[in-house]
């Protein structure tokens, strides 16, 4: 069985077959277990991740499901004793904005899954108390974010299997990156760090993705008030949709000097 | 708003940037929608998905769940009316094998998320009523496999935002292979037409998988009897201690000629 040998990264024994030989060999991979997010005392979510940042994580969710509404919402977090360090607390202020334990859910994942939806009707989340921050972005930078991003990526060098989303400032380097077994998590622990750092929070910044952009990711965006959407990979019809819907401007397929504007395109500098 | 050409494709206006210069063109993105799976009358789960082959999807779903134990238990499945087919209807022959509604859940995804688990204790689903089945392969089958699918594809090609499971039996092409936005997804469809088309299900398959093994995907595999998991991309540790300890053949980073064996080596041949 494969055993954590440094932070999100665990070392096996594996054979490695090539040329017609055969080698015992060892191999580092990314580190995925569960992790139970309990708030005011109830269990309210599993997910698979990679450990570590589990507060950034919980917080993250909890913004990007609308549940609560920033960081001053939030009394406490922390992690239990229980369960090897797989369970995080959360203890609300005043309770969350909605109750999620109200609605019935049984869950199917996707890489560009839905979450927490029992009936078509919730896909959509109410749309944030603050509209999304309307930022500018100039090609050359669109451009530069993903080399940014990588260049402050460790464990996918490792193993070959972990998500990033770096949220960038007016700086060069990013104001935090984060990385994931699963990209949803990825961002939910980005903007749960900048939400916990400051009033402020995610608006406003730009978020590069080190993969594709799927539906909930955007949400997870809007939610946030994340002005724009970078990202190496395609993204997926619904994606496209909702980045229009909210004028969020989402560049894909950056890439080898060039890139695909799906949305928000006026705000994309220099003009044509 | 991008608009359905094809199955599985749409198409929307972008503005392409390179070299400098914006030109507005168009450019094909992969079809991502929510659908219900609604279980003799109630509605179980929403998942984000291509659509298309809905009905496999649904059964597949249940079988890696464990709440059907084959196609027998199906006595029909089928799209319903409502929300512009985005609702498929499964009425089971003498109900579920267990009762998911029982169980309260909020769901987190992951592109290695785990499903409709509550609380850390459902992790783990239940050890199907047979054991995966026990299949050699040979290290050239193996070699070859990825290339064997990724030449039924179609739909990556196109938008580069679509995974595929292929299922092999002893034949060079595949038995089925599915494409879809999410990879859970693409799998369940892959294992819902092999239980639709007969009684031996999805059972001593060789599952090829175009991305990365994440918990989920053995957990599937395993409770669907797939004998052996081949993947371009990278097993989570999670991934490998699951295949481990059911002795599933479990290859990762199946390109240029070699990969990696994770799990099972003893069956993989010729020996060393």
């Amino acid at each position: 069985m494969p055993e954590a040998i440094d932070s999100g990264i665990a070392l096996t024994w594996i054979e490695r077959v090539a040329d017609g030989r055969r080698e015992l060999d060892r191999d580092e991979v990314a580190i995925e277990e569960p992790l139970e997010i309990r708030v005011d005392g109830r269990a309210l979510a599993v997910t698979m991740r990679t450990p570590g940042h589990d507060e950034e994580l919980a917080v993250g969710f909890l913004i990007g499901e609308g549940l609560i509404g920033s960081g001053r919402d939030v009394e406490s977090v922390g992690p239990t004793e229980e369960f090897e360090g797989n369970v995080v607390e959360v203890s609300t202020r005043s309770g969350l904005r909605r109750d999620p334990f109200e609605e019935r859910r049984f869950h199917m994942t996707s890489s560009c899954g839905v979450c927490g939806k029992g009936a078509l009707e919730q896909v959509r989340l109410a749309v944030p108390d603050r509209p999304p921050a309307r930022i500018a972005l100039r090609s050359e930078r669109v451009l530069g974010l993903p080399g940014r991003a990588r260049a402050a990526q460790e464990a996918f060098d490792r193993t070959g299997a972990i998500h990033a989303t770096a949220l960038f400032g007016e700086a060069a380097a990013p104001l935090v990156l984060r990385e994931d077994v699963g990209r949803h998590n990825a961002m939910d622990k980005a903007i749960g760090s900048l939400v916990r750092s400051g009033p402020q929070g995610a608006r406003g910044t730009v978020a590069c993705l080190t993969g594709r952009i799927g539906f909930e990711l955007v949400q997870k965006a809007v939610m946030a008030g994340i002005g724009a959407i970078v990202a190496v990979g395609a993204p997926t019809s619904l994606a496209v949709s909702l980045a229009q819907e909210h004028d969020l401007l989402m560049c894909g397929f950056v890439r080898d000097g060039s890139f695909n504007v799906y949305a928000g395109a006026t705000r994309l500098t220099p003009a044509v």
